[in-house]
């Protein structure tokens, strides 16, 4: 063992070999599948990403319009949705999505396959499902009947518009889109970490999926697009942003939406990407300006105040929330478009796997009798 | 990053710190919280573990009492059974527990707190909860209603009891009480430290568990207690075993129950117990030597063809059929037992937490353009 070289929470340290994205902090590029995130948000649909993703390559329009259909053609099964509604709404939404997808397997025919080659088969349907049960979550805790994808709309419109039951814009359905890529896939952040760990025992792509799901509860992962329109909302204007953040600033509290445990040395490219996102969405509404003033304020008392700059979470809240989607679904939406950039990695995982076993350093007791 | 010292499965990296366990594979012993595992099989109660675990030194009877009653006295809620009653019986056993336990965070009003205190508090209950679920899930797939544990028994005869449905010999609580303990805490293995890299994130104890449900069902680490005890069910006789042996060594088919990743020079040391218990119950119940005397070619055969020794599931098997219990509850006991170790891995991840967020050797391409 190398006692010499513990590194707590392995920062540093290399855990997988992948050839589905890198995080490179020289460059300050996210590359995924050889193209930069980037491009991939400005110019992509999520369908041809969810198909980089899969087919390690990009989709050409028989294969795009194959992953549309079976992502928006492959309801949930309606016991899913009756275990949901067992569950009180009282309950963490993140913990409602972990109890629905780890009981999505019940209905795959071959949920306990780890064959990379079925699993990229389900790798679409399953991407599907799990978003179907994000867009009805908050519906069905406020005792609303669940509605499924329709076969009439892109993938990226039907997500939002079961989400928000009312007819929805171009540039807003591209604007939620976009947010969805630019969360499909980073690398090894806990939650990919934790369903390769959990995949690495051959145990299937659903518990890998319940494990991300599990992780990306922790405020330290998820969560933080969430406490950023908390933060915003209780601020309600410019000037009471500046209030709250330097009363936190003063507590030493800590503030949600800056830093990434993985440094670029300026902001997050996620989120200046969806800054301008946000911009377009303010034009096409007509309203929201003041959440962007608001965001802007925030950034710039960061910089001056403690060098930290904006990461993806803090400019995909007002986005969201100028989209009329419900704030407890921000951290499940994240994980719904997750989901594809995880069925990569679990298929990777098994296709040329190692068991994950470390070791420890004992700091215990030795030699008691009873 | 220590490019030059990646190691696939992060084998022999150290990835925590802990005061819980250890296995020690120069002295050959699995030490917990100093005592040494073989010790608290032989002469302690699970309750006095569950003690040992939680609170860093061995309960004196009052605290062995009040753990007890709070593993005895905490029934299930009755959603989570009517939850698992909307799961099919083809459902995989561990997928349904799986998804018992992400539903049991609703029913508690402190689920979603990571306080050490809380959940030093709350873990006793959870274990007994977690005890019963596993106890009454083969029930509810067959139709049969749940039962709740008792105040009027043990911990352990109770989990017994309400899997087998009868009366059962002192003997034969002994015997499944020991193979808790065997199963308790055994340092990190990939469930435990899946368990760790999801709370790190500050996730709950119920994340954390979830996901170690969703590691154990893997085939490389929980279900090989069920796998070996199909073999021996399959081979029916000490020739039939030598003859399936030989066939699957022919055709280098994996054998269950043999080696571990951290191996001891020679046997399990768990299992060289479990393999005292099971003589012991043969004795009391005047039955199933038949199990012994193929366990034991087994272990010649591949001793002497592998130089591979049985491991804790290889006797487990035989104890818990000659128990009457049934084989798709092996894993979960397993789990049910460790449930135990893990909170008291989960109590140490958050009392001094760091985010598991370790980096990635890429290996795809670079410098595409859409």
């Amino acid at each position: 063992m190398k006692e010499n070289t513990y590194s707590p929470g392995l920062e540093g340290v290399i855990a997988a070999e992948t050839k589905i994205s890198f995080l490179d902090t020289e460059q300050e590029e996210i590359v995924i599948r050889g193209y930069n995130l980037l491009e991939l948000i400005r110019k992509a649909s999520f369908a041809d990403v969810v198909g980089l993703l899969l087919d390690e390559k990009l989709p050409d329009a028989a294969r795009k319009a194959e992953l549309e259909k079976a992502m928006v053609s492959s309801p949930v099964p309606s016991a899913v949705y009756e275990i949901l509604q067992k569950l009180p709404a009282s309950m963490h939404a993140m913990d409602r999505l972990r109890t629905a997808v780890s009981a999505l397997a019940a209905f795959d025919p071959e949920a306990n396959s780890v064959d990379p080659n079925s699993e990229h088969v389900r790798a679409p349907r399953i991407i599907g499902q799990v978003s179907q049960i994000v867009a009805n979550l908050t519906h069905i805790a406020q005792g609303r009947k669940p509605e499924d994808f329709s076969p009439k709309y892109s993938y990226a419109e039907n997500f939002l518009r079961v989400i928000v039951r009312r007819d929805v814009l171009p540039a807003e359905v591209r604007a939620f889109e976009q947010s969805l890529i630019a969360y499909s896939e980073h690398e090894l952040p806990n939650s990919t970490f934790a369903a390769r760990v959990v995949a690495s025992t051959l145990a299937d792509a659903y518990g890998a999926l319940t494990s991300a799901v599990a992780s990306l509860k922790g405020p330290l992962h998820g969560g933080a697009n969430e406490a950023v329109m908390y933060m915003l909302l209780e601020a309600k204007d410019v000037p009471g942003l500046e209030k709250l953040m330097r009363d936190k600033l003063a507590k030493k509290e800590r503030i949600m939406g800056f830093g990434h445990r993985v440094y670029m040395r300026r902001m997050d490219p996620r989120a200046a990407l969806l800054k301008e996102v946000l911009h377009e969405l303010i034009r096409a509404r007509s309203k929201g300006q003041i959440y962007a003033d608001m965001c802007q304020k925030g950034e710039d008392i960061m910089r001056t105040e403690k060098g930290l700059y904006p990461n993806l979470d803090y400019y995909a809240a007002p986005v969201y929330y100028l989209l009329d989607i419900p704030i407890e679904l921000y951290t499940p939406i994240f994980f719904a478009a997750r989901s594809s950039g995880l069925m990569a990695h679990i298929i990777e995982q098994h296709r040329e796997n190692r068991l994950y076993r470390p070791r420890v350093l004992y700091r215990g007791h030795r030699g008691l009798r009873l």
